[in-house]
């Protein structure tokens, strides 16, 4: 079943008028979400609202926040996000990196007490069209066990960099610093079916293709999978993303970082302040003309898809390609959702008193 | 055979004044030579020497560079290296940065017409002392082809990291967006033995476990190996270094770099200046008080320390940790250098007249 873009928009911006937000913010929520659900990245779209939902209701999430600078310099800023839901810390967070940028060349926030914010792209995709190059990072809660541990750690920890081209769409990557992201763990749960090797391990660090083993005491391995093919770089990308994330700003860290659902407890004593982002913006004219840049960016992306593929393989992608396609195709033909998602966002909005169904 | 670093460090910089380098010059490319080696890095340490001896002969290396900055704003610098032996521009370019956040809070510095560098974690620690964290990318020869290709377009493209702690040393990550470094390979060739699966292809973009494979026209893998354990995001991220690299300063980008050796020429025509590496520094107490921040970090560290190994493996290691007992041994012991190096070694003293030997 597909629905508008319009039609989830104004359901998902509804839903957080009703829990409580102004109507700018949740509009600005619901920006996120669907910027999620357009570019083909479901696992961090409307599904995600449940729990949002539940932290909202046992009273973990902050949907009046009163967010605010704690700390700067004319290049950075630390922003406490009051608990707020994680689009809105991100985004005000993001907001200050540009005006940094605008006046020092870069600007660098570190945000702590804020909570699961959707997809890291698209914060650094803001800085785009004021011609800069946009950075964002967050920790997340512990799936992963660093290389020869079997303790859950680290977070799926993602990198997103935006960088704009000329004629050229621009580059945006993406991407968890685990081989795959969660979601298509429990895709293959639903879907009885095996996993590859390299994802993850059992409780005691053995190999493994069982998909649910993370309720069995085991843990998401870092990119790299084992030693032999670079986890320890896997995991030190994902230690990096969650120093910048937690200890510059004083969120929480690693194993501290507060669950994005509320049928896990959040941790426990003085471990840190809530969930940590890190974004960046830098100028391209604070280091080279802007058509300039652009023109060379315009090069490298025109190298890149000139580049042989292997045989029966497809053309080389440039980051974020795959989504742009898949926002096309989203926008004019509709969205997609799974009918149990649209049956417990149904229920919510009957408990909310909201007049939309979907 | 083992050798005193200080024997080591005055033979490289005796060298390096032979080629025209001025005295201190010359003992700051010793400093980042000697440790590689000391970290047990030999593969970046004097094994390299003859290739930047024959790069200097065929003038493709500048020893008496005049290394400027050409563009700047508060927080940011694009610093032109005139050539120069990549240790001097990254020395440079890195104390620039420093600067830049001494007063800005935070400094990004692009660098082009560069070379090879040696190890970027050299640069990233020189942040530590001053109470920064420390950032250093650089691009590299071509050797990488892209996720779905057979065209070699990306370096090894390394990322480094150094966070400084409180009581315990600091984080120091330094990592190829490879599997593996080219220099493994060469060790399996030499050895005769065969490499594991998931680091190189073929030709036609086959597996293969045959480490001399570059040389019949193969590739390496980014990191991740193949597209199901996420080498797409290996390939983002040696995306992300090349662009920050290249693009920011104006330096060749991919396929343009130019090779760190003499045998191979340099790319044809109007394609960017030289190689390019990009640093940052950020002050630790640009966003928080650093003792606070020390203390965080130090319990960062406890608590991956404080992580469950795996049965049979050994203790999580905190990035850095090898290196550092490393360094401690290789100072008591001395280096230990292969005996055709030292030979080679020998061979091009003897060539410039130096009363030295190894």
């Amino acid at each position: 079943m597909y629905h508008s873009f319009s039609k989830l928009h104004s359901f998902t911006s509804t839903f957080f008028e009703k829990t409580g937000c102004s109507k700018k913010d949740a509009a600005t929520i619901a920006d996120v979400f669907l910027a999620a659900e357009l570019r083909g990245i479901g696992s961090h779209g409307l599904i995600r609202i449940p729990d949002y939902y539940q932290l909202w209701k046992t009273g973990r999430l902050n949907t009046k926040p009163r967010m605010k600078i704690t700390h700067e310099t004319i290049s950075t800023a630390v922003v406490d996000g009051d608990n707020a839901p994680g689009m809105l810390a991100g985004v005000f967070s993001m907001e200050t990196a540009i005006k940094k940028a605008e006046n020092a060349g870069t600007g660098w926030v570190a945000c702590r007490n804020s909570n699961h914010f959707g997809i890291a792209g698209y914060y650094a995709m803001m800085a785009l069209e004021h011609d800069m190059t946009g950075i964002c990072l967050t920790n997340a809660n512990p799936l992963v066990a660093p290389t020869f541990s079997i303790t859950r750690l680290l977070g799926t920890n993602p990198i997103a960099i935006a960088v704009p081209a000329g004629k050229h769409p621009p580059f945006v990557a993406d991407f968890a610093t685990t081989p795959i992201a969660r979601g298509k763990l429990e895709v293959a749960v639903k879907k009885g079916e095996k996993t590859l090797y390299g994802f993850v391990q059992d409780k005691d660090g053995n190999p493994t293709d069982d998909p649910d083993i993370l309720r069995k005491g085991g843990s998401m391995l870092p990119l790299g999978g084992d030693i032999e093919h670079g986890s320890h770089k896997g995991y030190c990308l994902g230690a990096g993303v969650d120093i910048f994330s937690s200890l510059l700003s004083g969120a929480g860290f690693g194993p501290f970082v507060p669950p994005s659902v509320a049928y896990l407890p959040p941790p426990d004593g003085d471990n840190g302040k809530g969930t940590g982002h890190f974004f960046g913006a830098m100028r391209i004219d604070a280091f080279r003309e802007v058509d300039e840049f652009k023109t060379a960016m315009d090069k490298w992306i025109d190298t890149f898809k000139g580049a042989e593929s292997a045989p029966g393989k497809p053309d080389v992608l440039i980051p974020g390609e795959i989504e742009r396609e898949q926002e096309k195709i989203n926008k004019s033909r509709g969205i997609r959702l799974i009918p149990a998602v649209i049956d417990e966002l149904n229920q919510i909005a009957a408990g909310l008193g909201m007049d939309t169904r979907l």
